[in-house]
């Protein structure tokens, strides 16, 4: 999974997020080897772990290049390649594991949709690995391919970094099920720990929604509404990646391939879980829209009580700025000018009249 | 069910409404024994009825231990779990039932998404019962899980309380038409009790919404908004446990496992009850945003008569102020000042333009 | 159909419109015999018409009592009852038509779904009656459902009063087709009424809607949005009624009982004419959200043009204030104040001022 | 078609656009003949053409009446009605043709729903032709029924006036395909005029939204929201004609009669016609709500700008006239009057004063 | 592909974008050859490739005359006509390819909608290639028509240009795959350039919506809505072309006609990369809704900051106006005129006031 330091690298802040860039590289025809993501030059790394019930042999990270070959066993092996950016590994792979240019070209353009597809003797997926950065509060995605043949998987990533600890730690363990099943299990492991993955994602994002709820009963300001619309961003994004990969699910039960016939209730649950997702990104879209029509309301009558108290509070003066105009009228003769008491009958008036206004815009609920 | 001094135990305020947290759980393995909810950690309480035409027995609450266990009867047997948290217990109950892992996960997260799954040789619902505390006035949603294999039907509930007791009286009584039946009318009574449920829940939020009705005609004030956006959400949150429930009938309806085959008048019955609910919450929600509409609207239109009479009130002290400024200039020779009625006439000028302006904004309805 | 006194009786005014109450009556189990709707315990009374091509027999009036029996014949009957809270008459009636328990709760259950079930050997619909109360301007309802068994149509009804006068006209005529047909053409013509009933009610909102067109044109106040909301909710009301019927109406014509196979046209026919008012329905519901936003918009442009010209209005006086202000100071030397035409002036500088600034304004076009 | 001298005898105006009234018609048993419409009385007309190949012959119009017979010949024959108001006149073509009384029903009912039906031994389509009113600036629709049994095909037309000249000038020239061809060619000819009927109203309405487009950016004002909504209501219009129209040919194309069946690429391409005319409908939907909201904001900001410049304007002036104010009080002792360029000074300062606020409002942009 | 001189002489600018202008042409009878589009009268052009893995041969362009005519050979051949406009040219092409007159219609007719149509012998696709006009910021179309029959691909385009360059070099390198694969492979890469066009266009339209971003966040003006707007207009234009091309490429690959029966990974690839475009369309039209509400947020606020601003600046003048106003009234005796400091406390009144309301409003964050 991509870690901060990587993504700086990549200068991931000034590229597009919803779509990878490629105006210059435009495939010459189709299935050609063109990588398109990040610009990122490493060689590829694989390592390999192979298991029966009874041992499992982990070979460790080493570069991809002419001397890369496995031979095949009846063993379960599970290869996982990192970086998909450079060619000339990713020609070494594409032959040793024999894979068709469409599908090479899908695991070199990280911008490919998440799909499931079944070749004549392998099954195909790729979908997306997601990572909240919290820092920039933003999720962030990696692409992981995914071509099963006879007992061998084989994943690719883009840089260092996964999900996939529990399931190396269940792999050394003897007793564990997964040991003791066949690859049908390893591909249900890795697939729920991708939707285990959205999961966690949306518990950031859910915990963050319902915080700023508690916000906007408490003292909302001009900084509610980003958040409001970033957090809306972010589920329209964390929608791309899961469902396409609920359609791809579906799919995957429909088609029913020998590798996961005899797994079909695990299948099934990772399908209830995915569209459980799917549902609860949904609603916590529609709940976005409503704390926006919340904070838009609040503030609107913040600002209306404002304006009011402060409208009412200018027309309480102007009668008396009359007054006051009337008696400062230069006329020969204004009687009230005279009077012995005039100044106090004047501010006996103004006084009135304030009263009297104030009790007016009081009863009214204007003030 | 919860009640009210469960819930402050378990801590409901402060934990999600919408999504069950599981950060620190995420499962190593699918279908590990891991409990997803408010953190409760209550041994599981057992309880079974028995029944003929003819007897019913009852054995009353126990702890579930190594003790637990049932002959099996040709009797049809309701056993009642409570309390799904505590892994040991669980542990046992899966032996017990012979219970599939993933069932027994999804039994225990109670987060699962609504759902009905036929399995080799039982048949597996998850379902949600809700309950309205009226003093939080929010929604309270317990997960029930419910398995039924041959003549037995079990169901887990998270806390003590249900709404089953109708049931129970009906099976007590010798003559009732649920003793002389079999195991499929026993599956739709549970099924129809948790139906009517959804009906009294969403009966309590309609009259809440129907109450707002009366008081926007009325005298609205800001607290309306909350009132609504509150009701908003309660009925999203009602649509997260009856559209997937919806979907799970129509599933089981089509399926039709034996259990059910001479029910299906029933369970069409149940079916055409849940979708009416679900449109009438989909109704509701349309009307609620009708509802919002109306109060921003009404909201408005208060603030901008306040505003427009203010704006007219104040324009009119405008002239008469000047004409007051005018007469307050000390030029040295202002005739007007000088005639014999000057301040009257003065005065009958001041009136006379304030009658003229009150009289063009009345006309022109500004006031 | 419910006339007005009768609504008065009834207490509608203070039930939920949309949801019938029956918090204090879940029932215990499913199919029991609970009357739910508006609390009117009348006993049941019973009419009965009989037809062959040659001659027409109708039974009128009577309670349904211990004595109700009606022998079976060859002939076509159309058995009515008027009032379905009664329990004890419900159970003869039940009794005597051999009704399906459910079948008995879904009728005198009054907020039933819209639907159609066909059933062993008879066909039941569960329908809406509607009534547009012109007083309080409002959409009544009343329950309507119909039974087929062989020969025999049973209508229930809530109250006395209903749709159905132009059959029993027909029915009385010797040479009319209904006369002649067989009891598939009966039930075209019940449902084909019920259409015309939702068609005429549309009229009446959809007149209701066109001439707050007009009003909109014209002289549009505050109380037109009240309106207009009002329309919009009894839409939403009727689209809860006809939305199902279309579907059951659907189902029917897929399903094609032996009853109605003879017609297929006729029901073609009527399923296009429902098709049609609910898309009249939904177009409306678009219609009124125009409306709304006109009225919005109106009102905006009005309180705007309002406040614009106040606003300019004052904005000319401030000028002229400032400047009657400026020779009201008590400076020893103010020149202007000695010059002859001193006053002549200052009238001349305030009305070119004031005169200079409308024009500008008006210039702007902000006056 | 309608032109416009009928159109204010028919007293369109104060008819409703959206749904034809019948209150006081309600059918009294399905199928009876009633005519549904603008209540014009004209007895109905009739005109035939027959052809071959070889020759065409055409019966010019004639009054419909008990002689109106035409001997059926294995020519290809195309009668059109004119006028489906006169009872009389339809029940004559009713038993000429051998209609079916629901189909009659539904050509006297000018709102039938645009539909298409197959019966025994002919097809049936009910459409609508539509016109626009540049005077009015409004769209009206004319009703055209379509029968067709073996080589004849029967259009039924509310007035005098219709879309198919062009079909009329081929149908003359010897050479032209039409002659050549099968029934299935007329029909869609007929057809595929309508559609480039609804083709050319759309391209009015197209014209008159793009002007808008133009209008909007230079400068809009008060008409411009009601010209919007008035489009609005004429796509809204539109759709209500296109789109049970495109079902109907959706359907066609599915039962595949053989009337048609050597046509079908004909028919294909006239469903691909009538998709786009509806695509595009909904398109300018959604653009005339982008002009709406474009429009809303030019207001919005139009007399923000407005409000804020006044605004400004007035506290420009507010510290001025203090200062003057103060300048003008009677205190015995203020020295700044008796200074010897007191006058002076307080010019300078009340210069000051307004340059510096000037300048911070400018800075700001707040004028 | 249109440049921008071309652009000019057709005069793009006053023609309506959404829907090709006809109203003069409509046709007289289904399948005529009349041209709908920007009335270039060009004559058509013709150039041909050939190839076999072994050799390719190249025709270099030539007006379509009588003498156009080429063998057939068992070789693939591309031939591409630029110009669909002359009547005469296209005469002489249909009559050589034996084209079906509604298929020459829809060539000619350059609005038509995007179909996929398997013919007797052939298959026809309507498409159109995108192209975005830096300058006018608009998205321009050109209609591509498709013929493929036997080893024979017809290309038909508005003008000359086009986005196939790289197929053609590609046919030109001796070992590319395409010259050693079928005509199924020629039409992928035809489809797929098409779609490659569609995404890089996609890719400027998101460029310029994220910069959009970077501007609200920044200092949004006036300018910004209008920018909005007209992306949303591209993307609704976009789709316009996107959504029908992928039902056509669906319906392509359910059909599977022999000619790509080999190659459906390559069809079902393109099919993923289509619905990935269409979706990210969908997507960036919810993110420009979500940036029209953000800058009206924006907008809102600012005003309403800078309103209250001003209002709180007005209220604290008003009350020391008043105060200048009373002690500029000229009663007889006011005893604080005469005071030995009456100035200065004066001056200390009107100090303390204004600080006080200044101290309240800041407090009350008015300021
Ligand atoms: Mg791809
Ligand atoms: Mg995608
Ligand atoms: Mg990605
Ligand atoms: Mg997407
Ligand atoms: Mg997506
Ligand atoms: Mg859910
Ligand atoms: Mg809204
Ligand atoms: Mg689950
Ligand atoms: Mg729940
Ligand atoms: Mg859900
Ligand atoms: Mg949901
Ligand atoms: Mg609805
Ligand atoms: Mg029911
Ligand atoms: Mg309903
Ligand atoms: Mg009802
Ligand atoms: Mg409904
Ligand atoms: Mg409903
Ligand atoms: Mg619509
Ligand atoms: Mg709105
Ligand atoms: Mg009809
Ligand atoms: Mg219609
Ligand atoms: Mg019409
Ligand atoms: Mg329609
Ligand atoms: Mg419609
Ligand atoms: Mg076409
Ligand atoms: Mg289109
Ligand atoms: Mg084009
Ligand atoms: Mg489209
Ligand atoms: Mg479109
Ligand atoms: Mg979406
Ligand atoms: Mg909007």
């Amino acid at each position: 999974m991509l870690d901060s330091s990587v993504i700086t690298k990549l200068g991931v802040k000034t590229v597009a997020r919803f779509y990878k860039k490629r105006t210059e590289t435009l495939r010459k025809h189709p299935g050609e080897m063109v990588y398109i993501g990040n610009n990122l030059k490493n060689e590829s790394k694989i390592d390999k772990i192979t298991y029966t019930p009874e041992k499992m042999t982990g070979r460790i990270h080493s570069l991809v290049d002419e001397t890369t070959n496995f031979p095949e066993t009846e063993e379960i092996s599970w290869i996982n390649i990192e970086g998909v950016s450079d060619v000339k590994s990713m020609k070494i792979l594409k032959n040793r594991f024999n894979l068709n240019s469409l599908i090479i070209a899908d695991i070199m353009n990280t911008g490919t949709r998440p799909k499931y597809q079944s070749l004549e003797n392998n099954l195909f997926f790729s979908l997306k690995m997601l990572r909240y950065d919290q820092e920039k509060e933003r999720i962030l995605s990696e692409q992981l391919s995914i071509i099963v043949f006879k007992n061998t998987l084989v994943t690719f990533q883009e840089v260092p970094g996964d999900v996939f600890d529990p399931i190396r730690e269940n792999l050394m363990m003897k007793d564990s099920k997964i040991r003791s099943e066949k690859i049908g299990y390893l591909i249900h492991s890795i697939l729920d720990c991708l939707v285990d993955n959205y999961i966690s994602i949306l518990q950031l994002l859910a915990e963050r929604i319902e915080d700023m709820e508690e916000l906007l009963l408490d003292h909302p300001d001009e900084t509610v509404m980003e958040k409001l619309i970033s957090s809306k961003k972010d589920l329209l994004y964390l929608v791309k990646s899961i469902r396409p990969a609920r359609e791809a699910f579906k799919q995957l039960i429909n088609e029913k391939p020998t590798e996961i016939r005899n797994y079909m209730h695990y299948f099934n649950d990772l399908f209830s879980n995915i569209t459980h997702v799917y549902e609860t990104v949904e609603l916590y879209k529609e709940l976005t829209t409503e704390q926006m029509n919340t904070y838009n309301s609040y503030m609107n009558n913040r600002l209306n009580d404002i304006m009011r108290f402060l409208t009412v509070f200018s027309v309480i003066f102007l009668p008396l700025t009359l007054v006051a105009g009337i008696y400062g009228t230069n006329f020969e003769f204004i009687p009230e000018l005279h009077l012995r008491f005039g100044y106090l009958y004047f501010w006996i008036i103004m006084l009135t009249l304030a009263g009297l206004m104030i009790y007016i815009f009081k009863k009214k609920k204007w003030m």
